[in-house]
C-alpha cells in the first residue's frame, strides 16, 4: 500500500467512527453542533479570506478563465450566504428517527421501519468552495459523518472551512472527524477514496463530465451521479401559444446554464407553421437564443436553419434545438432516445395528451403546463439540496434531507422464535 | 468492440425497449402476463425436464458435489413450487402508480411523488435454475424488464425457462424480450453486461462472494448486493435465560445455512459463568453445535475451547462463536467491528438497555427478545423477496416488490413559471 492510500484509509476509519456518534445524537445535539458552525464561519471571516485570496491569486497565476475565478471567490456576501444557509438547515425538520411504518406480526412481534442516517458519505467535488460547507451541513443535520474532496483551486479555502467546521465539531463535544477534508491534490486520492467503500455507505460526485466518469469507474459503494439534464419542451397540438411561449421563454432563457432548463422544444407539425414563427420571434428579438432545427422546422420558418449536431447536447447556454414530431407518440420516442430523464414539459389543453405524457414519459419530473425550472429541493418545498439526482436508485430528482437517510427494521418481542 | 459485446449491447437494447412496454401497463395487463407464465411452466413441464437432465448428467461427469447436483435439479415437486410462487406474485399487491405523496405549491402547481417501475435490471446469478422464473416474475409484477445471466451449470435449464417465461410474453402481446437470458457461458459475458449501464437500471447479483466481488468491482450502474449475514445474538445480565436459549438454539439450529442464523453469541461476563454451561450442553447435547470460544468463554466452561479465527465469519453451519463481554458498550462495539449489519439481537428484560441496543446497533434488522430468523419478506409480511439486501442505499433488510421500484415527481400546472 502506498503511503496515500494509508493516509486516506486511516480518514476514513476516523471519519467513520466519528459518524457513529453523530449517527445516534439527538436533532438538539445535531443543531446545537450547526449553530456553532455558522459561529465559526462567522468569527472566522479573516481566516477564510486570507485562505481564499491565496486560491485566488493561484488561479490568477495559473490562468483560470474569470468564470473560474468568480466561481472560486468567496467574498463577505457568499460567506453571509454560507453561513444563512447552515441556519436555514437548522431550521428543517430532521427526518432521522421517523417512523415510516410500523406493524405488529401474527407471533406479536412488534416491528418499526425507521429512518436512520445512512453513515459516511463522500463528496467529491470541483472549483466551488462553499459546497465543503453546504454539503456538510445537509449530511450533519441527518446524522451522517462526511468525508470531502474538493477540487485543488479551492484547497486552500476547503482547508479552512473544515477546519472551523471541525472545532465547532470538538467545541460541541463531537469528534474533530465528523468532517473529513481529504487534505491533498493528489489526483490519485479520487481512486483511493472510491475504493473505501469499507468505510463510505455513499459517494455524491458533483462536478463535470470527467469527475463524474472517473467516480462511476472506481467506486465500490453505491455512488448518486448528478449528471446533466437534457430537458424538453413540447408544444402538442392542443396547447395554447401564450402559455407555450411563456413557459419556453422561462425555461430556456431565465437561467439557461442550469440542469433544468430547456435544450429541446419539440412542437406538432400540425400546429408549427403558426406557432414557431412568433416563438422564434420572441426567442431571437428579446432573448439572443441560437436556435438550431431539423427540415421541418427551417421549412416552418421559411429560413434554413442549422441542423443541431445530435439531440443529446446538454448546451447550458442561449441554444435551442427545435424539431418538429408527427405528435404524442413521436415526442415520447423523442424523449426515450435522446433525453436525459430529468424534467420534461407538455404544454397541452388536451387532459388526456396531458395525462398520457405524465404516465408515459420516464423521468425524474415530468410536468403538464408548467416550466421545467422548478425541478429543484426549494421550489418543491423540500428545503435545500444536495443536488438533482439523475439515477433512479435512492434518490430521483431533487435529492433533499430525507434522500440522505437510510432506513432500519425494529422488532420488539417477548421471545419469538421462527416456526 | 468483440463479437459478444455486440451481441450483448443488441440484447440489451432489446430488453430496454420491452421494459418500456412493461412499465405503462396495468395490474390486470402484467397478471395476465405472470397467469401466462404459470401455464407455460406448466405445459412446458416435459421440455424443462429434458433440458435439466441434461444439465444434471454433465453436472455429474463434471463432478459437482451432491449438495450442487440438489441444487441444480427440477424435480415435479420443485416444479409445482415455481408455479405456485408465480400464483403468489399474482396475489400481492402492485405497488407500481401508488401515490407515496401528494402536494400544492403556493404557485397552484399539483404535485404527486408516484412509485414506476426502476426499469430494466440485470440479475447474475449462480446454480439453482429457479431464480430464473422466482426473480423474473417479481420484476415483471412491478413492470420492470429482466436480463438474466445464471450459472453454467444450469444453462439448459435456464434457457428452456426464459423461453417458457418469452412465449408467455408474445401470447399476452408483449415483446419477447421482457425476459431476456444472456445465451452464452461466456464468463467475459459477467464483465461486459456490468458496463451497460446506459440500459440496465440497478445490476443484483446473488450468488457467492467471488461473483458479488466481480460485480462490485465491474458495474457501472447501480448495485445491490446480498452479501453475508454475521448475526449476532447478545444475552444482557438482565436477559432470561430461557428465552436467550430458546432463541439462541432456533437463531443457530433451526436452519444454519442461511444468512439470518446466529453465528456469534455474546454474553455479559456478570452472567457467563451460569449462563454459558446450560446453553453449551442444550446447543451440543441436541445439536451437535461446534462452540469456539475466547479465553473468557473457556473459563466460564471450565473448559479449553479453540478460538475463532476472526469474529467476522459467516459459518453457515452448526458452529457458534462466543465471547464474553463488559456489557452493553462492548457488545455493540464488537457489532460495529466485526458484524455485517445484517440483523442482530438482544435479549434482556431490562427496557433501557433493548432500547438502546435497538436504536444504537447500525443493522437492517435490530431485535429484542427474538429470532434473527425472521429476516425475510415473508415473515415482514412482504410476500415474496428478491434477496435480503446487505446495502444502505435504496433497499436495505427484505428486498419485496416496492424494494423493486423507484419514483418519479409528476407536476400538473396551468402554465407556471419560475420567477
Amino acid at each position: 500500500m502506498s503511503e496515500l492510500s494509508v493516509q486516506i484509509e486511516e480518514l476514513c476509519r476516523k471519519a467513520k467512527k466519528a459518524s457513529r456518534q453523530l449517527a445516534i445524537a439527538t436533532t438538539e445535539r445535531k443543531n446545537e453542533l450547526l449553530g456553532n458552525i455558522a459561529e465559526a464561519l462567522d468569527e472566522g471571516r479573516a481566516r477564510i479570506a486570507e485562505a481564499n485570496e491565496k486560491d485566488v491569486k493561484k488561479g490568477r497565476e495559473d490562468g483560470l478563465t474569470s468564470a473560474m475565478l468568480d466561481r472560486l471567490e468567496l467574498n463577505a456576501k457568499r460567506i453571509d450566504g454560507m453561513i444563512q444557509a447552515v441556519h436555514e438547515v437548522i431550521a428543517l425538520n430532521d427526518p432521522v428517527k421517523e417512523v415510516i411504518k410500523r406493524w405488529t406480526l401474527p407471533n406479536g412481534l412488534e416491528m418499526e421501519k425507521i429512518r436512520v442516517p445512512i453513515g459516511l458519505i463522500g463528496i467529491i467535488f470541483e472549483s466551488r468552495p462553499n459546497v465543503t460547507v453546504d454539503a456538510s451541513v445537509l449530511c450533519l443535520k441527518t446524522g451522517n459523518g462526511t468525508i470531502l474532496r474538493g477540487g485543488k483551486e479551492a484547497i486552500e479555502s476547503n482547508r479552512v472551512l473544515a477546519e472551523l467546521m471541525q472545532e465547532a465539531s470538538e467545541k460541541t463535544g463531537f469528534l474533530r472527524e465528523t468532517i473529513v477534508l481529504i487534505p491533498t491534490t493528489d489526483r490519485e486520492a479520487i481512486p483511493l477514496l472510491c475504493g473505501m467503500d469499507k468505510y463510505i455507505d455513499l459517494m455524491i460526485p458533483r462536478g463535470g463530465h470527467g469527475l463524474i466518469e472517473t467516480v462511476v469507474k472506481n467506486a465500490r459503494m453505491p455512488v448518486i451521479k448528478h449528471y446533466h439534464g437534457v430537458c424538453h419542451l413540447y408544444v402538442h397540438e392542443a396547447g395554447d401559444f401564450d402559455m407555450a411561449e411563456s413557459i419556453l421563454i422561462n425555461a430556456k432563457c431565465q437561467r439557461p446554464g442550469v440542469c433544468n432548463a430547456v435544450e429541446t422544444l419539440l412542437v406538432d407539425e400540425s400546429i408549427a407553421g403558426r406557432f414557431l414563427p412568433r416563438v422564434a420571434r420572441a426567442l431571437r428579438d428579446e432573448h439572443k437564443v441560437l436556435l438550431l432545427g431539423d427540415a421541418a422546422t427551417s421549412l416552418a420558418l421559411g429560413e434554413t436553419l442549422k441542423e443541431p449536431e445530435n439531440w443529446s447536447t446538454e448546451y447550458l447556454d442561449l441554444i435551442l434545438a427545435v424539431r418538429v414530431v408527427k405528435g404524442l407518440d413521436e415526442a415520447i420516442r423523442h424523449l426515450e432516445d435522446f433525453g436525459s430523464h430529468h424534467s420534461d414539459t407538455i404544454v397541452t389543453a388536451d387532459k388526456e395528451a396531458g395525462e398520457r405524457f405524465l404516465n408515459e414519459v420516464d423521468s425524474a419530473t415530468v410536468y403538464w403546463n408548467a416550466s421545467t425550472r422548478f425541478t429543484d429541493g426549494n421550489q418543491f418545498g423540500f428545503g435545500a439540496e444536495i443536488g438533482i439526482s439523475t439515477d433512479k436508485i435512492h434518490a430521483r430528482g431533487p435529492m433533499a434531507l430525507e434522500e440522505l437517510t437510510s432506513y432500519k427494521y425494529i422488532a420488539r418481542g417477548s421471545g419469538q422464535i421462527r416456526q
